[in-house]
């Protein structure tokens, strides 16, 4: 059970005009298990994304971003997104190229239009071949149930170790306009996204221009994706999609109008609501950790700091013993790699409680009140720095025992 | 038990003259346990240290080196060394500094010498105030059993989640002369040492000159100590510490001399043993891994690459679970931060076993032969880069349940 993160409920997720999404179990990996998604869209839809920076960035990504490239050449528009679990397509060279295009090839034969109009991703195990012929069997079968309230299935079929499936919607109104949104994510481990997480779509129906969205969607994954940390391993798949089908009467072409500035601010709380999703279902997760670092002398060393505390494996088990062993926090501040950092000038706190007061010890802190904040399940650490007034924040969550279970395991 | 670390003989470590050692149980923490340890040392010994980098430094840490700097203003000599478990002394502030000091006050009292010719350590939780009334109570015991083979007592008397003490004895017969050297170190969580290990100390019985001591504690924690993690939890009371007795007929005062480089090779062998003690006894730890990545451009992106491996905690989870899921090393490699690597010429080995060859899995591999080097307790990964002719060797472990349980305890 994730981390106070109810099940999705099917009826609340709201069909988005313009885009439809079929399911189908093609044995990638293993048998009975909706493996394969396909979301089909309007041409009127605007698509962008962003990928992980991983060096062994997968095939599909690869793929993907030579899709998009071509967009920009005002080729044909994007016609339908692929998604397998089961198989990463990483780390299988050549191969692994050539199966991602037969992939692509494959759907576009059955949708009657070009390779080059299909985004095909994958998840899964890394270093393996791709079925690629069990893929595309399954592709007719996706497509034959394509459907606009399918979102919940799609959820479910991106999954992989995740417990639930994550799915959110949202409205806002711009202009008396109003727009409708839906998004799903997946990922509960490898999950440290450098351009974005595991897997992310959102959707909505305005009518949004490419280099629009193309801002946005960089935009949310720096608010949302890219502020969260299972493990600290940043995946070779990482992908989020950003999709505006062009089906309501709402058009912005401006990133300085008013009309942007409302639309990023809803893509953005819809996509941080599908990124602690993911936390809250991390790998063994039991806690929902936020970690603020402010008063830094810019973002860069306010991450490095949040990214410290988020990755040291002793912070990670003593929260989840609850226990308030909050000495392992600051060692983590101090090898975070700001070298010149003061530290007696800087302050920790849980939640409200004051524990290091410039640089050592609050003497008015008790144990038994960072006990009681250790034992919530959802916690936040604030470090103040004290050297100018950038700030960052980082959602994690604890290392738990199940965590190295799922992971002794996840082949076998 | 430690990973193929069969405990040390008391009667195999050879005691070296001009270095004695007595301890005490002074229930800095607990009672009933040896955590009390003075080294006293010949008024001809030369000692040179080097510590962590960490900002949270410990005020023992700081005082060291203060003293140490004294030396090089040509002060008296260090006459002692004092250590304490329990407590780190770190994250205590200015109460932190002025209990480390007093330690060096009652102990110079007790043995006739200046405060600064004492250096103190501490080891244990971080951001508790020092019983400094109970250390000090204790120091009279410690020197009333000061003995020159007392080194097997001193290395449980510096043990925190240490399963087993670690030392070991060397000779090496420089011009004639026989050189004696022991070393004890501890250490098994919160390690990824950035200058020098939790606590190392090693002894020999040359007369080595100040400067060159200097230079060889460098040479040899960079070769040993600092090339080690368990966790990536660079602590905030690493300290390695080179003792050269000067009681021995032979004298270095030239590193550019051949003597040296005898000695060099001889103290960084006895370093690499000491260090590789502290992962085979690493918290949790099933497997010894040594990650060796050449034809790098420099070995700092050799060591960055290592380090990513050695720091997933999917790959160190797949190592525990004796599963060959090997993409996870691809995947630590792809984002450990070398921006323009070619992953199309990397090739990947895991013992003899040749898995990715130019960048994706060498069709030659076997998953049964992956899977027959995985059971193995000992393990060599082997990265080629093929970019340049730098290398670097990080030794590791596993991350297992234990770990966990350990660090989820580790306080109660």
């Amino acid at each position: 059970m994730a981390v106070n993160s109810p099940l999705p409920v099917a009826a609340d997720l709201k069909a988005v005009a313009g885009i439809s999404l079929g399911f189908a179990q093609a044995g990638i990996r293993k048998p009975n298990r909706k493996d394969l998604l396909v979301m089909s869209l309007a041409p009127t839809a605007t698509v962008s994304g962003v990928f992980t920076t991983n060096r062994f960035c997968a095939a599909p990504v690869q793929v993907c971003k030579a899709h998009l490239e071509g967009l920009h050449m005002a080729s044909a528009p994007i016609r339908a997104l692929v998604v397998n679990t089961g198989n990463a397509n990483a780390g299988t060279g050549d191969a692994g190229l050539a199966a991602a295009n037969a992939t692509c090839a494959a759907l576009a034969e059955l949708m009657g239009c070009e390779p080059a109009q299909i985004l095909p991703f994958s998840t899964g195990v890394i270093l393996e071949p791709l079925p690629v012929d069990r893929l595309c069997a399954g592709l007719p079968a996706a497509i034959a149930n394509l459907k606009e309230d399918n979102w919940y299935a799609a959820a479910e079929a991106i999954m992989t170790t995740d417990t639930q499936p994550k799915a959110a919607s949202a409205n806002v109104t711009i202009n008396g306009v109003k727009v409708t949104m839906t998004g799903i994510s997946k990922g509960a481990g490898m999950i440290k996204p450098n351009m974005a997480t595991m897997l992310g779509y959102l959707a909505l129906d305005a009518k949004v221009a490419q280099p629009v969205l193309d801002h946005l969607v960089i935009q949310a994954a720096n608010k949302s994706f890219n502020c969260i940390t299972i493990d600290g391993d940043t995946s070779t798949n990482d992908s989020f999609m950003l999709i505006a089908t062009g089906q309501s009467a709402l058009e912005i072409n401006d990133v300085e109008s008013p009309e942007y500035a409302a639309l990023a601010e809803a893509v953005i709380a819809l996509a941080q609501k599908l990124a602690h999703m993911i936390i809250r279902d991390g790998e063994g997760a039991t806690k929902f950790i936020t970690i603020q670092v402010e008063q830094g002398r810019d973002v860069e060393e306010c991450r490095k700091i949040a990214y410290s505390i988020a990755h040291s494996p002793l912070v990670k088990t003593a929260f989840f013993a609850s226990d308030p062993n909050l000495g392992r926090i600051l060692a983590a501040i101090g090898y975070a790699g700001v070298h010149d950092l003061d530290v007696s000038q800087l302050n920790l706190y849980l939640d409200d409680v004051w524990v290091a007061k410039n640089g050592g010890r609050n003497p008015d802190y008790r144990e038994e009140d960072g006990q009681r904040v250790m034992k919530q399940s959802e916690i936040t650490i604030k470090v103040k720095l004290a050297r100018g007034d950038a700030n960052a924040t980082i959602w994690t969550c604890d290392l738990s025992h199940e965590y190295v279970s799922i992971n002794a395991d996840y082949r076998s």
